[in-house]
């Protein structure tokens, strides 16, 4: 084993910087969402006279963890315009900056579920939404992902989605724009790539792709707009995909289920297939039957 | 932080009745697995002589945890015919009839089992689909939900689903009345929904949507028949959707992948595309080849 | 309840040998993923001095976990040629044996890691690929799984694989046999089933099914091939279902989204819809607009 640890190298960590903890991580994006939802994520309920004490101590806990983990991740990939500046002090700027806006997030989330309790007439309340939807969650932890993404901490904010995407089967990118009151019912399986651009209103169900076209170029591609832009007030059904980084979807369309769709289609456009009819056959007849099609 | 919480309130929940606690419930229903399942969910083998004092054990324990989310449920959405009646003996008297259905359950599920270990070649034994296929995890949880879903329990039944959905991809709607030898093969991004009515003996893969139509109506729409009814003996195919309230799969029917059906079919349907036909490309011929469409 | 346990008796586990445990396996799982990455998936970083004592230590601890788990399994199902042997002897042989080729499998895995990071823009490193990406933790816990599967260990091999599968959303049967370079990009819904057949430089999307035709024989075809084989240089893009034991994708092929196909295709084909356009309406236009088809 230590000789194919000598010898097959490109898999261990060994002696480099260190790489920020997936529990570490783990732990504190659970603690950030008891910070966003008060009473809903903790183990008890909160009563507002206890709010300041236990926000307080949640804070520091948080800012404590979070900026070990900012660090790790800047001392493996230094931010472009971190040249000669001293990496811990970068990393509490922007463990400091981070927390700072949360509530700014905070108010984007009130708009999500909001959605959610409006879109959804199996929802009893938003609480429930809350409590119970796995969108939610997922677009939580990339919402507060993509803060740091915008400050250029690498590793650590795909680490926190892909904590999301384990327990929820959503995976949306730390990279991805999204505006408010955004929803995805059910959602498993649903894929929003690095460089999507998402309006206001925009309701996605499960299985939906936004992803890039694969061209021969792969590494080549990074940083390169590769994802769709989805304007206001779409509707996108399970199993669509949409391809590609000049693919625009205008304001106010409905995308229908397993659609597969490679160009731009104009504002308050439905797209389904065309020529696509469901044939339904007899089993009793058994002349017409594929008999072979049982699958 | 403080002010975001005054000021962006429908995401807190503070000083209101006490939530349903989704770590408590979590525990629970693994310990509900373990009692529907002696000897299959539990960390050691468990031998006839134990097996009535490690049930009673159980099952106090689990009556009296339950007892306390149920009046959690209780006190926050008070069932219509609660009125006047106090929750606390309400809880108590749903938990008992709840635990009291379990064997009715059991029997459930082992025609769940047995059509598992029936309809897939890869399965070795009953044993093994127990202790490995995540259906029989979601199914058991959706069971168990539901009953205490037609006992006017609100919010707990839909924790439990989803703290299945997270760990199965598997999205069962407590609310759905699904018949006996249910099989749903790999699962992951399954949803069925609040309304759907699924007969005996039916089988369903990885994918499949029994959705509802998503008219304006939204909340409008709450309680109202949604989700379509399937009938005996049907199997689903992969990523197939079937959508609305009244579109009924006549029994001994056969959906076939990917299809999208807005309609009810007769008894014994086979249900596929017409007009659509794989094309398969050359890519050593250069004229024909759509160069751009390597996605 | 204890008479339910007497009445429904197939799904208790009695008395009976001891099945494989769920947990102790989830557990060495881990533990065999922090072997064959050292400093990825440990709690904190690996210096090269230490890393001879933590290898041994890990060695140790997993050969004597994995060695009780793999007795249970074989005294569960023994195997064919088991006939006469001492189960206990066999479950340390087995194990050894199992430990020894560790080396190998890590070679597989570092042409995974590079397949990945080539194929996808949006990765920054195989670092990043390692730590965070879902298809590394699935594909890994496959190659382990399937080292066990072809040494006749039963349960075991299963359980391991749904583990990664209840993380991941990739469910990868033990049994498949897969090549070098293998890479799953996003992976939520994927499923590869127990005799197929994957070559080298293989890459696929989420949503893709590898499956088997499920003629009316259920147990009848357990042993016999019954999932496709895909040749080297293959992309096979999101939600795409190929089906059958006699199935070839030949080598360089490109399978479209969503694509439902039962037969062989030649080396270097593109596989599409012949047909299948997409038709985009105008919701401003009433009178084409399908009013109800707002789903």
């Amino acid at each position: 084993m230590l000789e194919s640890y000598r010898e097959v190298g490109g898999i261990n960590h060994l002696d480099g910087v260190n790489l920020p903890s997936k529990s570490a991580i783990a732990q504190i994006t659970l603690d950030l969402l008891r910070l966003l939802f008060p009473g809903f994520f903790g183990e008890r309920p909160v009563s507002s006279t206890e709010l300041r004490s236990i926000t307080t101590d949640l804070i520091c806990s948080i800012d404590r963890r979070l900026e070990v983990e900012v660090f790790k991740s800047l001392e493996y990939a230094p931010p472009p315009d971190a040249a000669g500046r001293d990496l811990q002090t970068l990393a509490r700027h922007v463990t400091r900056d981070f927390l700072a806006q949360m509530p700014r997030t905070r108010e984007l989330l009130q708009t999500d579920a909001e959605a959610a309790y409006q879109g959804d007439p199996a929802a009893l309340s938003e609480d429930e939404v809350i409590v119970a939807y796995p969108c939610i969650e997922a677009i939580s932890v990339q919402r507060l992902a993509h803060e740091l993404y915008l400050r250029n901490v690498a590793l650590l904010p795909r680490i926190m989605t892909e904590w999301a995407h384990g327990r929820t089967g959503i995976d949306l990118h730390p990279g991805a724009r999204i505006g408010t009151h955004f929803f995805i019912d059910h959602g498993t399986g649903t894929v929003v790539g690095e460089t999507c651009v998402i309006g206001n209103h925009v309701k996605m169900y499960q299985g939906v792709g936004l992803v890039a076209r694969s061209l021969a170029g792969g590494q080549q591609l990074r940083g390169k707009r590769r994802h769709p832009t989805i304007e206001d007030h779409v509707t996108i059904y399970a199993g669509a995909t949409i391809v590609g980084g000049e693919t625009v979807i205008g304001e106010g369309s409905t995308i229908g289920a397993n659609v597969f769709l490679l160009e731009s289609v104009p504002p308050r456009s439905l797209v389904v297939y065309d020529g696509l009819t469901v044939r339904v056959l007899s089993k009793n007849d058994r002349g017409s039957m594929p008999e072979d099609y049982e699958i």
